[in-house]
């Protein structure tokens, strides 16, 4: 039996860090284990232009306890206004790694997202030019689309003509949810890769829906079924370097979660690297893990890999995690697998 | 434009009650417009014997406020237990009207429901004897079995050879959520019903899922994608006389839907013939009401439909119904269509 593996320091390519006592509250969970993560822009109102995203930047980091490292990758939130000089501006400053695409009222803080694309267009065409990645919430948010048909939808509707409008565009689909993700992904060149969250290579729907409702592991996109949890194992434990761990941890408050419209987004922050270690060694993966937590990341962005390591260690009696971050907002929960846990990280 | 409509008052042939405090708080919701109602015997403990059935009545009419006419149609729990006799004695005596099939662990208070199909087998024979109807709640509960397939599942692994193995068995597929239910009943005789509630006529899973997860708006079975939806609009509207009405009504607290698992289970006693009526007026079929509401259920139970009759009155604004039923348990969430309403009944 492996007992314990050494990694280089992990990244965590999609991330919700709120602002001001969430921000707090939150950021060293993922500081903790993680050197750098890239910085979701839903704020309220939205990290739209470069000064804005220099702004939370520094908000982020007076937010780091003493003692802690961590580098936040900012992006900025693509508007039908965005400006690309902005865009390219920022990104030669070296603070701005991508431009995040919602489509309107896909998820959590997104009604100042994209209704039509052809509006971005002039965005997306410098973003090629001078290699600044897009990050896609990929759902279509039409109302006669099935919720569980949203991702496979997008594919076909929005993120293929988007690339095949823009050679060189290099995209990120995020949080994939779907075969049909992993396949369009597997079906295209390095210029396209996909995210994959800790909870959706642990739940599928029926998590969220047999013998109660469960907010706490509801989020956007919805977990899907068996079928599609297993393509991302597979996908996630496959090597292939377009596949990386993107967290899309997002804090919300117990009383957001579990209300008569419960907010999206599970909490995992605190425990996704013993979680995927879990499921790495299930999947006789482990030695997997790395590229996936902590190469194929850089790699896409363009950026060196972490100096510093981890280590992994499995024990031998169910490890515990705590329940619930306190924040002065009210108690996050954090996201329960459904199984014991073994591992930790030092 | 019709603006009113009078019809044989109508049944419920699917109601939950519950007991003591809940009981006497949500009776008069139903007994309002119902002249009788299929109880569900799914108390803690479950309604398993003729004198329990028997018990349950009585305190169901003592919780009836003076001037109300209502009568319960009792029904026994089916577990692996069950002693034909008993159940053929209570049917004899006029008290109980049907048996109820759980799978075991399929919904709320299940727990002594079926898990060997076989062991129940002396009881449906005795039923199919004597006449007496099987209420079937339509989903298996195999944990590999993806909650969106369980109704189309149970069809094929119990429902249907349940069916072949008692000639002469009458049933009723109760709640039916899915096209494949439907299609299932239609090529079916007469010896087999299906119950649609008001809810299932008018949502579909994106409801529950879409832009936040919505607990008031989760139910086993669980609503499913549109297509369905529209299967079973099409069915009640039909005037096909083996689908009728079941609410399958269900007072959970407010605190118990909105929680870490939340109860399965939506609220429409007080508001279901105005929304029925919504329903049968935006598909032209208000002419089919009164046989889905009031004539199919008494047919296929061999009862006399109800004497007296109600009107129900479209109006040229929108009315209000009570967002919440206060109870002692605490408030119970009345079912939001999504949609303005203009009927109401008298």
């Amino acid at each position: 039996m492996t007992d314990s593996i050494t990694i280089t320091r992990p990244d965590d390519w999609h991330l919700h860090l709120r602002d001001g006592d969430m921000l707090r509250a939150v950021l060293p969970e993922t500081a903790r284990h993680f050197g750098r993560a890239i910085i979701m822009p839903n704020l309220v109102p939205p990290v739209v232009t470069g000064d804005q995203a220099a702004a939370y930047r520094d908000r982020i980091l007076a937010a780091l306890p003493d003692g802690m490292t961590f580098e936040p990758l900012m992006t900025l939130y693509l508007t039908e206004d965005t400006d690309p000089a902005d865009v390219a501006a920022a990104h030669a400053s070296g603070l701005v790694k991508a431009v995040k695409l919602y489509p309107a009222g896909a998820t959590t803080n997104s009604a100042s997202g994209v209704t039509d694309f052809d509006k971005v267009r002039p965005v997306l065409e410098k973003m090629a030019d001078i290699g600044l990645p897009l990050c896609t919430h990929g759902e279509v948010t039409d109302h006669d689309i099935d919720i569980f048909d949203r991702e496979a939808v997008f594919i076909d509707r929005v993120l293929d003509p988007i690339r095949r409008a823009t050679p060189g565009l290099r995209v990120v689909m995020e949080h994939i949810t779907t075969k049909n993700a992993a396949d369009y992904v597997r079906s295209q060149d390095s210029d396209l890769g996909a995210t994959i969250t800790t909870h959706h290579l642990i739940i599928n729907r029926n998590h969220i829906l047999v013998g109660g409702i469960k907010p706490h592991y509801y989020c956007l996109p919805v977990a899907k079924r068996e079928e599609h949890r297993l393509a991302l194992r597979a996908a996630a434990t496959s090597g292939d370097q377009r596949f990386f761990l993107g967290t899309d941890s997002a804090p919300h408050t117990d009383p957001n979660k579990l209300s008569a419209c419960g907010c999206a987004g599970c909490f995992t922050a605190t425990n996704t690297m013993a979680l995927l270690a879990h499921v790495f060694e299930a999947d006789n993966a482990l030695d997997k893990l790395e590229g996936f937590a902590s190469r194929h990341g850089p790699a896409f962005y363009g950026l060196a890999e972490n100096d510093a390591r981890i280590t992994l260690t499995k024990h031998a009696s169910p490890v515990a995690f705590p329940d619930k971050i306190d924040t002065p907002d009210g108690p996050v929960t954090v996201f329960d697998p459904g199984f014991d846990v073994y591992w930790t990280v030092a």
